[in-house]
């Protein structure tokens, strides 16, 4: 496993999970669809402005995000730590927005309660099979 | 949602996410088995000793496990925060211990490299439906 197949694995997966760290230094994991883009080490997701994960990344924006695969005889999993940055700019969220996200965005890509999360990775562990990789990216 | 229902649906997953918070305050988040047992608030996994998280949960107990259920049309997640304790003494091991065990612990239920992981969840958050509900454990 090197730094470009972490990247494709990551790209087939449909869920992705992310945690902040709260107020009280408890972290806290949330699932995501699966992130709306992979450019190297940054990985973008879009999300409500108004949810308690968007509050505990403006005040702390350490984070993880990871990746799994389940099979019938083999388990894989990507954790990555790294920066989690709030985007509320309007040329990332236009970046980002599809089409159908209409549906939970009345006002459309300047709606208030859409923005992005904006995610630098640091360094990844991978896991299969019960093996340990360290990746750095 | 009230508090046995949200125990009734994580009894059910088959996976676990586990985070816990590293030295350098970055939430790390891993995938694990099905929980060994749930005794009310209390959650039990096996683990082995020398794993990261064990160092980590060692040296910061503050834990989040989260279990999720995506189906076709209905997405399930429970957040859950809560402390973590490393659980090395006899009692505790032989409790969650499974036959099984014996392939990878080849000491058997004293086999210093296997631990108990015990978590005892304090509030969880259940999503379901893009709505959040907040439950007292």
């Amino acid at each position: 496993m090197d730094r470009t197949k972490l990247l494709k694995f990551i790209s087939k997966q449909k869920t992705a999970f992310i945690a902040s760290v709260d107020g009280q230094g408890y972290p806290v994991i949330r699932a995501m669809l699966a992130p709306r883009k992979i450019d190297g080490n940054e990985i973008y997701f879009s999300t409500n402005t108004s949810s308690n994960k968007i509050k505990q990344f403006s005040a702390n924006g350490k984070a993880c995000v990871y990746f799994y695969k389940r099979g019938r005889f083999k388990y894989q999993g990507a954790s990555i730590i790294g920066e989690m940055q709030v985007c509320t700019d309007r040329a990332t969220k236009e970046e980002i927005w599809h089409f159908g996200d209409s549906l939970f965005y009345k006002q459309g890509v300047t709606d208030p309660d859409y923005c992005v999360l904006k995610f630098t990775g640091i360094t990844a562990e991978y896991y299969c099979d019960f093996k340990i990789e360290k990746i750095e990216l």
